[in-house]
């Protein structure tokens, strides 16, 4: 792990619904660029590839790709020039012939893992089947990186597991749909976020998505957040990159003082109701 | 329980370190002001009869009371007016002859919950033993009330927990000291709170307190947050007095949308890691 710092980003594309090609295209287009610039972790959004509000099953279906799609691995190459990690959210067609709302990692060797998304939102479940696996969590030169989808994120349950499974930096794909909040408020989604980053001194990056499909807008709230909680880089753009130099070695640290820390001063024998069923 | 609105106060005390009398006093009159103004539910600060930044554990046993002492009880009086509960911070001589950093809670009846302090934070593992039991859930006819005690609630298994166990409001009798924050944005202890309501539709009712202790500032951060995880009172003045009128019931729906629901979502099976010891 190196002691120094990261460059990691996100970029808030606007996938267009059920344009394969071209959101493989353009999110390509949009790795190459934000590694030309350094960044060494490369977040992308939830379903980039596919757009996110499918009428029917079938239209879904015809957005989906397998993980080993030679066009998904073409984001490898891309990666591999600059030796970073990049992270995307894909409509996959899995091997069982069931659709998951996945994410990818690859680097220049290829893909490193494959997420299918657990907790599923809304009429995700009209068309996804959950995940069944634990998210993965990658180890890089950089740090490890563990990855979440969306509202995977807002189970406290799940960055959590990740920061004991040794995770440095959360990525998590979103699609976030504007709701209302207070004036002066950051999107309720970053706010937990943000808790989930400093309750376990880990980093957040955050990739929301841009454009406006079937009506619905999106919060554009991309977020990289930093082991104190705080926000280091955001964009409000469409199709805006944040950019962020962070020293991920600072989450190795869990101390707060001499005499707190936040992963040794829990009490698991305390948390039973949380894994009862 | 009534499907109407609860009146809940947080009053952000300055206690006087080691002035037992006075601050038991001082409580009793913030109690009797909150119940005249209509309050069902009240929470004083942690350690409210106590202070907080003890030299010595000689200083903290000096200021130290029996959850069973009869000038505690008295507050019991004044919650009786009004039908209040009552939940306080205190420093605890235990019967083992022991020290604790524990919330009592009274309602007319008498003491219906004595909670010790699960996570202790930083020099308070000097002073005090920690609690081995689980936070109370306190039945009442407004609703349930859970209570957690400062860096309780920076655990968001703790929270969590609580709401998993019927909670409906989680009191939160706290001692913030002042840490840096960028401009703009809550105390962090502030937005884990809106984290942790938002993730369990709960209502959470911090108190802080205020005055200065030795040269310590406290962040005088007294939030009462509401099931979307928004703040609904609060207040920054010495002794201020924080109220808002909530429909408790609200957190009886965990539905975000017909087909998402934020307890019944999760995935317990995905959650070992939270309990491996």
């Amino acid at each position: 792990m190196e002691p120094t710092v990261t460059r990691v980003a996100c970029v808030q594309l606007a996938p267009v619904l059920g344009d394969l090609a071209g959101n493989i295209e353009r999110a390509r287009a949009a790795v190459r660029a934000a590694v030309a610039d350094g960044a060494r972790i490369v977040v992308l959004p939830e379903l980039a590839t596919s757009g996110y509000l499918f009428a029917t099953a079938d239209e879904a279906r015809a957005a989906a790709v397998a993980a080993g799609d030679p066009r998904l691995a073409a984001w490898a190459d891309d990666a591999a020039r600059g030796e970073a990690l990049v992270i995307a959210g894909f409509c996959e067609l899995g091997e069982d012939g069931r659709l998951y709302n996945s994410a990818i990692a690859l680097d220049g060797s290829g893909t490193r893992a494959v997420y299918r998304k657990t907790h599923l939102w809304d009429r995700e479940k009209e068309f996804f089947t959950p995940g069944r696996a634990d998210p993965p969590v990658i180890a890089t030169p950089y740090g490890r990186v563990g990855i979440l989808i969306c509202y995977d994120l807002e189970f406290p349950e799940m960055p959590r597991s990740l920061a004991l499974r040794g995770a440095d930096l959360v990525a998590v794909p979103t699609n976030w749909p504007v709701v209302p909040r207070p004036d002066g408020e950051h999107p309720p989604e970053v706010v937990a976020a943000m808790a989930a980053a400093r309750a376990s001194r880990v980093f957040v990056a955050c990739c929301d998505r841009s454009g406006t499909e079937r009506g619905e807008r999106w919060t554009r709230g991309t977020a990289l957040i930093d082991t104190d909680g705080w926000i280091r880089a955001s964009t409000r753009d469409e199709g805006g990159r944040a950019t962020a130099d962070l020293r991920l070695g600072d989450a190795r640290g869990k101390r707060l003082t001499e005499l707190a820390d936040v992963l040794a001063d829990r009490r698991p024998e305390l948390y039973g109701p949380l894994t009862d069923r």
